[in-house]
């Protein structure tokens, strides 16, 4: 594997540099134009079009685009009684952790005698949740978009998977769905899908946000969607990514660990050490080279590591926070003396791991923390998903007689000022007796 | 003007139902490829691009991109002392709304003795506003994007802005900026813009999200630059909506009022009356008809009432709460009995106005409440402009050895189904010893 370690000052003027800090971003693919044309064929078509789009992309016949309770009964017999239990306790600690999310509302702000705002919560009332098959299949991400959802209170929560090639859903799936709470899965994939949850079809309802990650198809067509104002959607989402911050009493053993865990997610994700020890950085190289190709997934990590990786050696751990705050990056972990005091200083991360037992691994599946998280640099503006997503803010004012004489001269002179004179004349009119 | 009274049966029958419901949209227009290209150019050649087109767009070269502090100081002496203090009653209105907005954290959740997670909201360090210049210029939507970004924490905060013909930016604009605490105003308008925000030119820094409303360039190259990852955006906004639910309590003369303010915004606005009372219907119409020529904006409120405007008579209140929820209007105005208990059905709308006294117009200018809103049915899934979305929340996850002893089962389970052995190795491995 060609992975160097470097002081920051060789890192920051290496050709390497600026790639890696940018990432592989979200690798849209010229797909536009084809995902413009299935969307508006399935708004056109329905049902029709979808079927055909299945046949065409996924190769099967999908008779019944509603999974059946039975289809879903029968997944609990086709699983082993471990994975249903690891998925009953992922769903208990996620549902723990997304419950303290729920917002209260503010108090009412009395702005003056006589005029009163506030705001309320409410859920969105039908989501759609989209959720990836092919060949590996991820039920923990169904847990984690269909528990918030849940607790939020959206009324309709649907999700949409596409089909094995026997036409069926993996059972890992549906038992998540149904641990979740989740009665409507809709075996349909790709743009189909999202065309048919922004427009809704015969058999499949449109919603008002669509959540969950998919290829570029499915990215573009939510885009797509979420520009003509049909549909909300939750924040772009690229390959995963693991920053660590390590001085001399961390292990290289478990940084190199974390390093793999992350990077064997695909051939673009990256794993960044960033760390005050020399001894250290050569110790996690070493280690990384030893011990990858024991796994399956050894080619995944060594390409994301050639491309996306880096071993830095900085002078002091505020160097490392500032160029960990710089990356912002999707999983950031402390493993450092005083890792909580050190982690307070992080404040571009989509979720931060304190301490050396709080494996990026343990997010993912088990803490219930959420691990939809914002990727590429997108910490800097965008939180991990929860309950809020699926939640917006209705505003509310109650104005008097006596609070709106108040605000007249206000009302009635930025109306001018803006030469919109039936502003003005909607407060005047109500003093005219 | 023609605009007729129709009952609820005869509006969802009507040829126009469909046309109302639907609103003009937000009006891309075919300005992708220019966008992108002029995108393109200001990432390649900074500044000089900008200098260019301001040129080519504004017919103005500006010497200085950063507005002097000394004019914002002159700006004060050009405008009214009534304007001046306007804006100051607004601002502190505002602050004291958005004051009460400003998140608490939630409390952290011992998910099992050992595992602790928290999140933490945190200012979004960088943002741009952009403030949409030509022949009508809006003081109150610099405050309304700028005084939340300031509460919410933002370090740095930019306004850019296009040139008036003569170079130079309304004093009103530069007045509500220094009011609201911003330094940094840049003379730039359109595409090129957004642009210089995203990348960062060597006048303009790159920020990581940007706000406010604009013409269809604008529009698209904030979309455009979401679409790659680079920023992210405020909800996507279009022509301004009112809808009014009233009884035989409400004034026709207030209601025609509101909906007359609301339409004079552009050609393309909105106006809907529902109401259980025909006799009011009736009066609303006439008292439209006999009121909107005396504006110099009559002809925006004829066409927009005209396009997009209804009258409709229901049977009960509660077919009102209904239509309304599914309109899911920017502005719903409730001038009924019992106003305060009928606002609480309202579950889709950017902002309640409650009783016969809180008119639309209060709210867009006095109250202290956004008057950034979502439209054209977006208030189903997004929310007023808040605090909220100038920060992001950051997630910390504390595990102890003992704690990642208990979550081993599920971690190692879920990894495995899910074909990720590296995951189930990086919690192995912490027991090795």
């Amino acid at each position: 594997m060609k992975l160097q370690v470097k002081t920051i000052q060789e890192f920051k003027k290496s050709m390497r540099y600026e790639k890696v800090m940018q990432r592989s971003g979200f690798g849209e693919g010229n797909v536009l134009s084809t995902v413009q044309s299935i969307m508006d064929d399935v708004r056109d078509r329905g049902d029709v079009a979808i079927d055909e789009y299945a046949e065409m992309f996924d190769g099967v016949r999908v008779t019944n685009l509603l999974v059946s309770t039975q289809a879903i009964q029968d997944a609990y017999t086709k699983v082993d009684q471990s994975i249903i239990e690891a998925l009953q306790t992922a769903a208990q600690n996620i549902t723990a952790v997304h419950k303290a999310q729920l917002p209260d509302n503010d108090p009412a702000t009395v702005v003056m005698p006589g005029v009163e705002v506030w705001r309320k919560y409410i859920a969105i009332e039908t989501v759609g949740l989209y959720v990836p098959g092919g060949r590996a299949v991820y039920p923990s991400s169904v847990l984690m978009t269909a528990i918030p959802a849940k607790l939020a209170g959206c009324k309709r929560v649907v999700i949409t998977t596409p089909p094995q090639p026997d036409g069926t859903i993996a059972p890992a799936l549906l038992v998540a769905a149904d641990i979740a709470g989740i009665e409507e899965i809709y075996t349909v994939g790709g743009a189909q899908a999202i065309a048919a949850l922004v427009y809704g079809t015969k058999s499949i309802p449109k919603v008002s946000k669509i959540f969950g990650p998919g290829n570029s198809y499915v990215a573009t067509a939510k885009l797509l969607a979420y520009s003509t104002g049909d549909v909300a959607i939750d924040s772009p989402a690229g390959p995963s990514e693991v920053l660590v911050i390590a001085d001399d009493t961390a292990s290289a053993e478990y940084i190199a660990a974390d390093i793999m865990c992350d990077t064997e997610h695909g051939d673009d994700s990256a794993g960044i050490v960033i760390t005050t020890s020399k001894e250290l950085a050569q110790e996690v190289l070493q280690e990384i080279k030893k011990t990858y190709t024991q796994f399956p997934t050894a080619d995944r990590i060594k390409k994301s590591l050639e491309n996306y990786g880096a071993i830095v050696v900085v002078d002091t751990i505020e160097q490392a926070v500032q160029l960990a705050n710089e990356y912002a990056a999707e999983h950031t972990l402390v493993q450092v003396r005083n890792a909580t005091v050190i982690a307070k200083k992080i404040v571009n991360a989509g979720s931060v791991f304190i301490g050396n037992y709080s494996c990026k691994a343990a997010g993912d599946y088990a803490t219930g923390s959420n691990h939809v998280l914002p990727t590429g640099g997108a910490a800097k503006m965008f939180s991990a998903l929860s309950v809020l997503d699926f939640m917006k803010l209705i505003e509310y004012q109650l104005v008097s007689r006596d609070g709106l004489k108040e605000l007249r001269p206000t009302i009635e002179t930025l109306a001018t000022v803006e030469q919109l004179p039936a502003h003005a004349y909607s407060s005047a009119v109500r003093f005219n007796k």
